[in-house]
């Protein structure tokens, strides 16, 4: 392999910064005793799939200073808003770091990187004096937003992490995704309407990992769901799924488009008005009852929201965006605390649980170069909507 | 003119309606003794200036049953919404009446039509037994929704209406329109943000007769306001009008588009974020500060609500629909009292005053047909925008 062919698979960040690819072709398949640690980096904002890049850095030798802890993570997952961050589209905005322990070249001073990652999962290996909160062996997740978790080690101060509760009662995958998805779905359900059992919900999306916690938080609390997807190969299949979580009707957009249906889920909710819907289309909004109240939570689809007016207006709507990291942001840490309580309650009754998982290892043998190569073709699969599973990633 | 030609300019509904076909054809220009009051009807939904006709019927000999009031109509505003009625596509629908005191022909038993108007402004008559709350003289609002205002004298039931307080302070203009625009204007200053005194609101439609009562509520209360306009010849003088309301900013969607100007907002507020906007467009949204609130009244101009889906979230905004309608119907008579009596206290103290209005007339000497005519050419013009001015109906 050539300088040159190898230089054309790499960022163009990475061309740009001499030293990174200085030590990518020189040591391409390096098994340096020195790199016992690796991150997820990047220097430019861009494509997921080609901005992003394995980056060996030391390890954690020192004790932790007070205040601070020395953790090892356990499983990170990659979120759809992670790439959002990646491309520079993304309100939260991640800072760059030049303290990864590195003496030269990227994540040392003068060359600083991002680390990839919001939400994960990590197990304490030390605690800095004064830590009373923690101790060795305890799992934490990180709590501070876009402050990097696809990494295999790190120093973190204390506060920018929450114990996870009840640890033996939740998988190494339930606790890696505490944060992100099963709150929205469960502040959405609880922070805009007072829903009773029976009430009705209706959600599009609805076989996204925040879609599939809505339909079992309702569940649990015996609110009804009608939820929609879109129509695919394995309907079936994925509509038994759902029905097994506790979806009260699955239907795809198509089937709504029929009047005759409409009918039936009138029927159905036999004339009581559904109170709740998920992200808004003009469709949805037809099923909602007076005084209904519609949530966007998901940014994603680039789609803007779009609703009659009229419809709005005489159904008396109201729309509320909803982001669980703004929630975050101004909630008291009690409150941050109780919400992860509720959700490990919920997962420890077998009420809640994760969508289907894959992890993607990246392994201590792998030399940064193979191990960039394995986690951008992650990034190209999911931009082609190749996973139906939530990925979460394992830097051992 | 021959029976054919006139029959080609007489709506559909009259076309099929023998009896009000033959009244019009037999005695167009009638001036018969028993022609003391008259309506403004139709039979069927459709384009207003095509199935509104003038209808004479008995004037009003009877004295009021009890608690009932008869009632001459002094000034009925037309409203936007009122073509949607006739048009059929508004969520109010009238009730079609057989009880003009007709004896055959429209109006009678088996021949119900609908009477045009839903707010309008009438003086008391005389009163039934039993009602104690009005008198001779007194001027009254209609409260009960599309109960017909576009005629000159009724028999009303008093709850259907409402005793006008302080009449002294008010023209007939100011208090015909007391009870649809004004209302709107100010329940969407106060029912959904606490609007403290230097707060800014946007609102789009900044001319219409919301917008200016929005304008000069909001000023009334030190709330400053940027008010947007479609470009237009008199913009200058336009802009004049609305400053010497109260506006703070007059601004053209034109001008908006443009980045400086939109700096020059951030100047204006100095970095005070806009808590409420009206009716939706992106370009507004832009402007609004995180967690404001968003709220639509109008339906005219049929453009879905459509708000960029990311802004939605992560500023936190909260859309809803108003319906100044809706409103009336879920508060009790004592909250409907106490709003009419803010606003007339706001124009008694000249902090609030109606748009500039065109009266209409319709003279007692006229024929149906002649009023039929004028009727229908008040409505295309209307349609066809040429009127700047709130116009009123006076049905002599």
């Amino acid at each position: 392999m050539s300088v040159s062919r190898l230089a054309s698979v790499l960022p163009r960040a990475a061309r740009h910064a001499p030293s990174a690819l200085s030590r990518l072709i020189l040591r391409p398949f390096s098994t340096s005793k020195a790199r016992l640690a690796r991150a997820i980096v990047y220097t430019e904002n861009g494509d997921p799939a080609s901005v992003l890049q394995a980056l060996t850095i030391p390890d954690v030798t020192n004790k932790p200073p007070p205040s601070h802890a020395h953790v090892r993570f356990l499983l990170s997952p990659i979120n759809p808003a992670d790439i959002n961050v990646i491309e520079g589209v993304y309100p939260s905005r991640p800072t760059k770091t030049d303290n990864l322990g590195t003496r030269e070249g990227l994540g040392s001073e003068g060359h600083p990187v991002f680390v990839g990652g919001n939400e994960g999962l990590a197990q304490v290996v030390s605690v800095g004096e004064g830590v009373e909160a923690l101790r060795e062996g305890d799992w934490v997740v990180v709590t501070k937003q876009q402050s990097g978790t696809w990494m295999s080690e790190r120093i973190v101060p204390v506060v920018d992490v929450a114990k996870v509760p009840r640890r033996e009662a939740l998988t190494e995958a339930q606790a890696a995704t505490l944060t992100v998805n099963p709150p929205t779905a469960y502040n959405m359900l609880h922070d805009f309407v007072e829903l009773k059992e029976g009430d009705w919900v209706v959600q599009n999306g609805a076989n996204s990992a925040v879609g599939q916690a809505v339909i079992q938080i309702a569940a649990a609390k015996g609110i009804k769901t009608i939820n929609l997807v879109r129509n695919r190969e394995n309907l079936d299949e994925l509509k038994q799924t759902l029905t097994k979580l506790g979806a009260t009707h699955v239907l795809t957009y198509d089937e709504l488009a029929d009047k005759a249906v409409r009918e039936k889920i009138k029927g159905w909710t036999k004339g009581k008005e559904i109170r709740l819907g998920g992200k808004e289309t003009t469709m949805m909004a037809r099923l909602l009852g007076k005084d209904a109240h519609l949530v966007s939570y998901g940014a994603m689809s680039k789609q803007p929201l779009s609703l009659p007016t009229s419809l709005f207006i005489f159904k008396n709507l109201t729309a509320h965006g909803f982001w669980q990291s703004q929630w975050y942001k101004t909630r008291s840490a009690e409150e941050r605390d109780e919400l992860m309580k509720t959700i490990v309650q919920l997962i420890a009754e077998k009420k809640l649980d994760t969508p289907e998982i894959e992890v993607v290892k990246i392994g201590k043998e792998e030399s940064d170069t193979a191990a960039s190569e394995t986690i951008r073709g992650v990034f190209k699969a999911l931009s082609e909507g190749k996973y139906g599973k939530k990925v979460l990633l394992k830097l051992d």
